[in-house]
């Protein structure tokens, strides 16, 4: 199953794409959406929008998982969080997939171990998960990656159990 | 010139559409787009967003004005204010109509004479401006009519101020 994380922003967004192989976790592609900064922002929004649509015709995922944000930000940057991420989740809900929402917590339980890892402890336990990349996945893209490996954990998990369960 | 107000919300996004003809405001349609309340949040803003598209394809409006919202919301509902926004907003970009945002004071001024007109007076000025509404509009529809109204006024006086000017 292929898995599709993203972390939305309106600077920057994050994505990853995902596979499971013989339960190791291989990548696809990851990278960062950044629109034009002295574009619009509701221009920045349809650019953030077109490179998902690019994304989901390019590498078929067939499930997305995105990060919950925190909501300890101020109202104005909530506003334009929200914008960016509408932005990035309608081409996916209009493509028909899934799509599946961690809090942060779970997200860095999953990756690194522990609830309160680091933003570098996320990224660098990424980097060894999806094995020797050519080049490391940074910021937004190693929590688009973690958002991706989180799900695909849960994934297996869950279909281990059905199966014993069958 | 045609113009598509809206007034965008998870649950209710309100639009209108008036046209000035010779110095006087129509209006063409009016209402609330209304997500199916057991709907997934995401699905609902895929609903929004398609009923904007309809809105779009059936009246042909030559600009779009929105409220910016007020900032004094809690975060949680800023980030669903933020979604709903770019998900009615993102289908007129994409059609390449120019979107102004006004200020709330803004619209009050231009509708009710004073900006801090209250949310049923701004409705009864609505109602008269757009002369004898087979139906009155109500909570969104009047304040993304509102929004429509401002445009129109403040498009007149730019357009009057560059023929003196001309």
């Amino acid at each position: 199953m292929r898995i599709l994380g993203i972390d939305p922003g309106s600077f920057a967004t994050g994505y990853g794409v995902v596979e499971e192989i013989s339960g190791k976790i291989c990548h696809l592609e990851f990278g960062i959406i950044r629109p034009a900064r002295d574009h619009a922002f509701l221009l920045r929004l349809s650019e953030i929008h077109d490179a998902v649509v690019g994304i989901v015709l390019r590498l078929s995922p067939d499930e997305v998982a995105v990060e919950n944000p925190f909501y300890h930000r101020n109202v104005k940057s909530m506003l334009q969080l929200g914008q960016a991420r509408a932005a990035a989740l309608l081409p996916v809900v209009k493509a028909g997939l899934p799509v599946f929402e961690y809090a942060p917590r779970e997200i860095k339980l999953a990756v690194a171990g522990h609830g309160n890892a680091e933003k570098e402890q996320v990224a660098k336990m990424v980097s060894l998960l999806i094995g020797h990349a050519a080049k490391i996945p940074s910021g937004d893209a190693a929590d688009a990656l973690a958002a991706a490996i989180c799900h695909s954990h849960r994934s297996q998990s869950l279909r281990r159990l059905n199966k014993n369960l069958a």
